[in-house]
């Protein structure tokens, strides 16, 4: 094989900007054959984007039958990306899955182990794992330049949505349609981040979220959610889609320092001896350990959507490894859905959370639901530089 | 009356600094005529800081019946702040007592009551205050520029402590000594200007507190409290003994735009029009109010210790408005309290909090307290520069 056949499943947002950069061959060893969408005006689109080079289908079903593609990129709403991706594998196809990997962990838990039985290769569109400054972040801590971590707080507030972008599909911000709000749409990159630099998963959490605090939707659009993690550190994850202009800042002090990631730009302090040890060492009542501001360099280029499918497509012809493998979108995902249920219970959550009750409890919040979403369009908003 | 005489009791780090600058004539309209120190050696250093000048009480009720003072300082441990200050209005003196205005809200609502009877003038050092830049906050909330909050977060983590400030003390960072650990006191001074920039007290909180966690003592050295106001906004209160190098910064954000006070800077981002207006008129879906980074001038120099100090002694001579009034002090150590109420309770407080509840609580931890500090030596440390 010396490229992929690749098919891309939902041509929405996301979809049609994926199948862009494929017909446009920025990805030399991917050649777009098919693509699939329910709604029979995307034929036209494909159409005008690519003459007759790209079949078109209006099942997945058909699409993964066609003997037409190697490959696919799952960019579905989010509760069909499971479902999907297992019917996929089934067939014997490489997966790429739009985030977040699902709505629920049961479903994606799934996903996972007939992923694993296919033998295909798994990746997930973790695009901001390709950012130097969280691969530098991922490095300083992995390698143990940070000491053990005692801190970690991600305020991302900078989600900001007017009323309008909710309006713009009845989908949007519904149990039924997305299966939650910003945690759900926004911060699965950020919720994956968090735990893929840290290379830690909390032991419990407890979370306060505001449903429809600053809009006419029914699901979360702010939250506060405090972590405990195994080794005794805590953690602070606070997220709106309500403020403007917000902030975007990560922090994360360990026993040798802190490094802060804001405005683009990722600053450490190192601590010359480690903390532990100078508060058993030091006599002197005030003081503490000499701390240098260091200037680390951090080079590359954030490759993006298009970095991934790359390097999904490098892993398939030539067993590259995976920079966002797909049975690692639990990870984050399980945060979301513990947040959820922790707000929904008013309680703490441990972690790994009790799946059959997540479920139960979304299902109620769907079953109850009674929103009636006053839609203006349900167009394709452009989203270059949003997600 | 031309000048206040004043006394000052307790002569520990605190006291023996304000008695230094009094000595040295740098409050012009006060003059220190009395001390008071239960401990016999402090008799020689006020000696041998001002000659005869300063007559030495071994008892605060032998100074406050002296009939040397018009006014008192009161700097002894925490516990004793509200019985003391109670005992000098008593006998008609004006009363600045150092934070903690106590430590616990029964004693302290007990000590205002009395203040408020005896008509006399009563301050508290909260030398905070006097920092141009939290006064330039408070005046931006309060003139309504940043609109309504929507989100307070302090992050004050930068009060590291090694052990053997611990053990300069047996009373350090003890239930019966101090009454708490980092909230007691490191952060009255946050804990007061959280509330006073933002002239406003949560409803009700869920903290969230490590006890011992990075020293060898019994109370807290790390916290991290949600909060929730009376208008929706939440707030996070985050801080630490613990941590080197730490972080000091306090971020607010409102219909209008985002402040964060860091580094000694304040910057202010400003919406153009209202986020909640926009939200309601903007129809293209993604789009943000348009924000302006605006550099606001914080004129002015922190006067620090002495400045409250001279600020109480111009509103006895003078009437001139207090800009740390007594009566304030039990706004933040409410906050600390319920803190240490919802951390034992694993739960909510409500605020104001139920003080009868918090001192039973407090009284079963010293009463259960088995601490024996390996106490290396009682001196007094240098406190310049860190309190």
């Amino acid at each position: 094989m010396s490229f992929v056949r690749m098919g891309i499943v939902g041509i929405g947002n996301m979809g049609s900007a994926h199948a862009k950069y494929l017909i446009q061959n920025e990805v030399p060893e991917a050649q777009l054959t098919a693509v699939c969408d329910t709604n029979p005006e995307k034929r036209e689109w494909i159409r005008s984007q690519s003459g007759d080079s790209v079949q078109f289908f209006d099942t997945p079903e058909s699409l993964f039958e066609s003997g037409s593609v190697d490959a696919v990129m799952i960019a579905t709403p989010h509760y069909s990306h499971s479902e999907l991706a297992i019917k996929a594998f089934r067939r014997g196809l490489h997966v790429l899955v739009e985030k977040p990997a699902g709505v629920y962990t049961k479903q994606v838990r799934e996903m996972n182990e007939v992923a694993a039985q296919s033998g295909k290769v798994f990746g997930i569109m973790f695009n901001q794992r390709t950012n130097p400054l969280y691969q530098k972040l991922r490095d300083l801590i992995s390698s143990g330049e940070l000491g053990d971590l005692k801190r970690t707080i991600w305020i991302i507030t900078n989600w900001y949505r007017p009323q309008s972008y909710y309006n713009s599909g009845g989908w949007r911000a519904t149990w039924a349609g997305e299966g939650g709000g910003v945690l759900a749409n926004q911060d699965p990159h950020q919720l994956d981040l968090w735990q893929w630099t840290t290379n830690m998963l909390p032991k419990r959490l407890r979370a306060f979220c505001g449903f429809g605090k600053y809009h006419d939707i029914e699901v979360e659009d702010d939250v506060t959610a405090y972590v405990e993690y195994e080794n005794g550190a805590t953690g602070l994850f606070v997220t709106s889609t309500g403020e403007a202009p917000g902030t975007n800042r990560f922090e994360i002090s360990g026993d040798r320092g802190k490094v802060v990631i804001e405005d683009g730009k990722l600053t450490f302090w190192r601590l010359r001896i480690s903390e532990r040890q100078f508060n058993k060492e030091y006599n002197g009542g005030f003081g503490q350990p000499e701390c240098w501001k260091c200037d680390v360099p951090v080079r590359g280029v954030e490759t993006g959507h298009k970095g991934i499918t790359e390097n999904w497509v490098s892993a398939i012809l030539h067993g590259t490894p995976l920079l966002a493998p797909g049975e690692e979108g639990i990870r984050g995902l399980q945060l979301s859905n513990a947040m959820h249920l922790s707000a929904w219970l008013d309680n703490w959550v441990e972690i790994p959370l009790d799946e059959e009750l997540y479920l139960e409890k979304l299902n109620e919040k769907i079953e109850a639901s009674t929103f009636v979403k006053k839609s203006q369009c349900a167009k394709i908003l452009d989203v270059r530089g949003t997600f």
